[in-house]
C-alpha cells in the first residue's frame, strides 16, 4: 500500500473541494455545489497528456485504482456520518408527527417522476426496458444533498426539514420496490410479488424496531446505567460503569448502516436511524460536534465523487444533450409539484412557501439515480447514451435544487438562522 | 466495492478493540494494550474451519484483501491524527528548550540497542547481515504507543513528555540513517556517504523550515487575517475573510505527513510538526477536541493492526522463543538505560524518576521495528525466524512499556492528572 500517494491525494482533494465550496459560497450558492463542480472539473481535466486524476493515481471505471477506492470509502462514510448527525437532531416523536405528510410527499414524489420518465422514453425510442429504467432512475431522492444544506443552515429542527427527511426514508423504500419491479420485468418479464412483499416487510420491521428501541429500550438502558452509577457513586471502591459515548455512537452508526445495506435499504437510512437513537442524549454527550468533526473529514469526498461521475465526453451529440435537458426539467418539475402536492394533501396547515421548500428539497437525485442507472447499464437494459443522460440528470438536479432550496428556506426563516458551517477567523 | 462488508468489519473491530481497552483499563493497564492483545487474538483465532479474520473478509499477507487495506489506511490515519494532536499541544519554544536532552536521549537510545542487537546475533548465528538488520529493527522507537499514553493521561505538557517527543523525532532520523547504512552494506557491501548526508540534510531542512514557519510565518499570516477582518468589520458590505479551521488543519496534517513520507521520514513526524504549526491557536479554534474525535474513529485500528502482525504459529521452536525473550529484554533494557543516561547527561536537573519515565517512554518499537524487519525479509537479508523474532520484539515492547510508563508517570504527577479519555456515563 502506498500511503504517501493516498495522503497527498486526500490533501489535494480536500483543499480543492474547500476552494470550490468557498467560491460558490461567495456567489451566494450552497458550498456543496462548488464541491460537485470541482468533481466534474477534475474528472474531465487533462494537463498535457496526463489526466488530472491520473496525477493523483485515481482511476475510475471497471478496475478502479486503490486511491479511487479510498475516495469511494470516504464518500460513503461521509454521507453516512452526515445522515447520522441529521438523525442526532431528529427526535422520534417529531418524525412521527409529520408521518402522514411525509408519506404523501414520498408517494406522489415517486409516482410522478416515474410516469414522466417512462412516458418520455416511450415517445423517444419506444423501448419499454429503456423507459422503465430511466423512470426508476428518476424516482429516488438523494437525501444527502438536501441534508447538507439543512445542516449548514442549522434548520434540521424545522417542520419542513422533518417532512423532507421522513419522506426521504419512505422514498428510499419505494425506490427499492420500483427497482425490484423494473429489474424483474426486464430480466424475466415477471414481477415477483413475494420478493416485493419481502422488501417492504423487511423495511417496515427495521423501521418499527428502531422506533421501538428509541422510544422504549434506549431510555431504559440509559436510566439503568444512570441508577447504577448513582448507587456506585455512594459506595466507595465501586467504579462507575461506562462506555466511551463517541465509540458507542460510531459503532451503532456503522452497524446499522451495514444492516440497512444488508436488507437492501440504503446504508444512510440505517445511519439516520442510528443517529435518532441518540437524539435525546446527543447534546448532553456533546455527540453532535464530535460527529460533525468526523463528517468534515469525509463529506467533501461524497460531493466530489458525485461530480466525478460526469464524463463530459458523453455529451457531444445534440440529441443526447436535448434529451438530457428534457429529462432534467421533468425530473425537477415532477418532484417539485408531486412532493409539494403531497405535502399539502398530508398537512393542510402548510403554506405555499413550505410546500415549495419541501418540493425543492426532494429534487436532488445524486448518487441514487446513478446507482439505478448503473444497474440498468450492467444488465444491458439501457444504452450507454441513456446511462449518460441519467448520470447528468442525477448530478444536474443535485446542482440546481440546493440554491433554490436554500433561497426558499431563507425567505421563510429569519436571517439569524442563516449561519453557515464556516466559522470564520 | 462491497461497502456492507467494510461497514460491518469496521463496526466489529471498533467494538472488540473497545472491549479489550476497557478490560485492560479495569486491570489498571493502559487500554491500548488491550487493543493490541485483541489484535493478536483475532489474527490467531480460528472458529471451526474458518479464521476469525476470514469471517470479516480480512486477509493479511502478500495479497491483502480490500478490507485489510481499509484497516491499514485507518491505522495509518489514526496514528497520524494522534501525533497531529500531540503536535497541537506542543509549542515550538517548549520543544527547543528540551533540545539538548532530547538529542542525547535519541543518540544513546539508538546506539545502545543497535550494538546489543548486533552483538547478540553475531554470537547466535555469526551472520553479519542478520546481525545488522536485527540491530536496526531494535533501534527505532514507535512514538505512537507512548503518545497515546501521554495523551490519555493528559500529560503532554510535562517536561518528560516533551523530551520523549523531541527525542522520538531525532530517533526517527537516526533510525533512517542506520537503515540506509544497513541496506547499503547488505546490498552492495558499501555505504553511500552521499545518500546518508542527503537523508540527514533533508530531515534538517524539513525541521528547520517547520520551526521557521511556526515561529515566523504562521503568526504573521494569522495577524494579517486578523487585521483584515477588523478592517472589513468596520466597512459595511465587506465580508470577513476566513477559512474553515478544521479543514485547514486536516489539509496541513495530511500534506505534511505526505511530505515527511516522501523525503523518507515517518509520516507521523510530518503530522506532529503539522500540529505544532497550530499549537498557538488550537485552543482558540477548538481544534483539539475536533481532531480528538477524528482520532477516536481511527486510532484503535492502529493498535489492532500492531497486534495482528503477530503470527503465534512462528513461535513453536524453543530456540526461537528463547531468542525472542533475550531480544525483548535487551531491547527494553538498552532503551531504558541508554535514554535514561542520555536524559541525565542532557539535563542535570532531571530526577531519577524523570530519567525512568523517559527511558520507559522510549522502549516501544511497535510498527517501526516491524517495517525495518520486513525490509530485511524482503531483501533476503534476514531469515523468517529472525523476522518473527523482530515482530514479537516490536509488539512485546509495545505491550510491556506502557503499564510501567504510566505507573512511573502517575507516581511523579498527582492523581488529578490521572484522567483517562473515557468520559464515563
Amino acid at each position: 500500500m502506498d500511503i504517501g500517494s493516498i495522503l497527498i491525494m486526500l490533501a489535494v482533494l480536500i483543499v480543492l473541494a474547500r476552494i470550490g465550496s468557498r467560491v460558490f459560497g461567495r456567489l451566494g450558492m450552497p458550498g456543496l455545489i462548488g464541491e460537485i463542480v470541482v468533481g466534474i472539473a477534475i474528472a474531465n481535466l487533462t494537463i498535457g497528456d496526463t489526466s488530472f486524476l491520473g496525477m493523483l493515481d485515481i482511476s475510475i471505471g471497471d478496475h478502479p485504482s486503490q486511491n479511487y477506492e479510498v475516495v469511494e470509502i470516504f464518500a460513503e462514510l461521509g454521507v453516512i456520518f452526515l445522515l447520522f448527525s441529521v438523525g442526532l437532531e431528529t427526535k422520534v416523536k417529531d418524525l412521527i408527527s409529520v408521518g402522514r405528510a411525509a408519506m404523501l410527499v414520498a408517494v406522489l414524489g415517486v409516482i410522478m417522476p416515474f410516469i414522466a420518465g417512462f412516458a418520455l422514453i416511450q415517445v423517444y425510442d419506444g423501448n419499454i426496458h429503456h423507459a422503465m429504467f430511466l423512470g426508476a432512475a428518476m424516482v429516488a431522492t438523494s437525501v444527502g444533498i438536501t441534508a447538507r444544506v439543512i445542516k449548514d443552515m442549522r434548520l434540521t429542527d424545522s417542520k419542513e426539514s422533518r417532512i423532507i427527511i421522513g419522506a426521504a426514508v419512505i422514498d428510499d423504500v419505494l425506490g427499492m420496490v420500483i427497482l425490484a419491479i423494473v429489474v424483474g420485468m426486464t430480466a424475466s418479464g415477471e414481477i415477483s410479488v413475494v420478493n416485493i412483499l419481502l422488501i417492504v416487510a423487511e423495511a417496515l420491521i427495521f423501521v418499527a424496531a428502531i422506533l421501538a428501541a428509541a422510544l422504549w429500550a434506549v431510555p431504559r438502558i440509559y436510566n439503568h446505567f444512570e441508577k447504577k452509577n448513582k448507587e456506585n457513586f455512594e459506595k466507595p471502591g465501586k467504579s462507575r460503569l461506562g462506555v466511551n459515548k463517541l465509540v458507542l455512537a460510531i459503532a451503532v452508526c456503522l452497524g446499522l448502516s451495514w444492516f440497512a445495506d444488508t436488507i437492501g435499504l440504503a446504508a444512510i437510512i440505517g445511519a439516520f436511524f442510528g443517529g435518532m437513537l441518540f437524539a435525546e442524549y446527543a447534546w448532553e454527550w456533546k455527540l453532535e460536534e464530535k460527529i460533525e468533526a468526523i463528517t468534515t473529514l469525509f463529506i467533501s469526498f461524497f460531493f466530489l465523487n458525485v461530480g466525478m461521475q460526469v464524463d463530459l465526453g458523453t455529451l457531444t451529440s445534440v440529441s443526447t444533450v436535448g434529451l438530457a435537458v428534457i429529462v432534467i426539467l421533468l425530473a425537477a418539475a415532477t418532484k417539485y409539484f408531486g412532493c409539494g402536492l403531497g405535502a399539502k394533501l398530508g398537512d393542510r396547515s402548510l403554506s405555499g412557501g413550505s410546500q415549495s421548500i419541501i418540493g425543492l428539497g426532494m429534487i436532488p437525485r445524486g448518487e441514487v439515480g446513478i446507482i439505478v442507472a448503473s444497474v440498468g447499464l450492467a444488465s444491458g437494459a439501457i444504452s450507454a447514451e441513456l446511462y449518460a443522460v441519467a448520470v447528468v440528470m442525477a448530478v444536474a438536479t443535485a446542482i440546481i435544487a440546493p440554491p433554490l432550496f436554500s433561497k426558499a428556506f431563507r425567505k421563510m426563516y429569519p436571517p439569524e438562522y442563516r449561519l453557515t458551517q464556516d466559522d470564520l477567523i
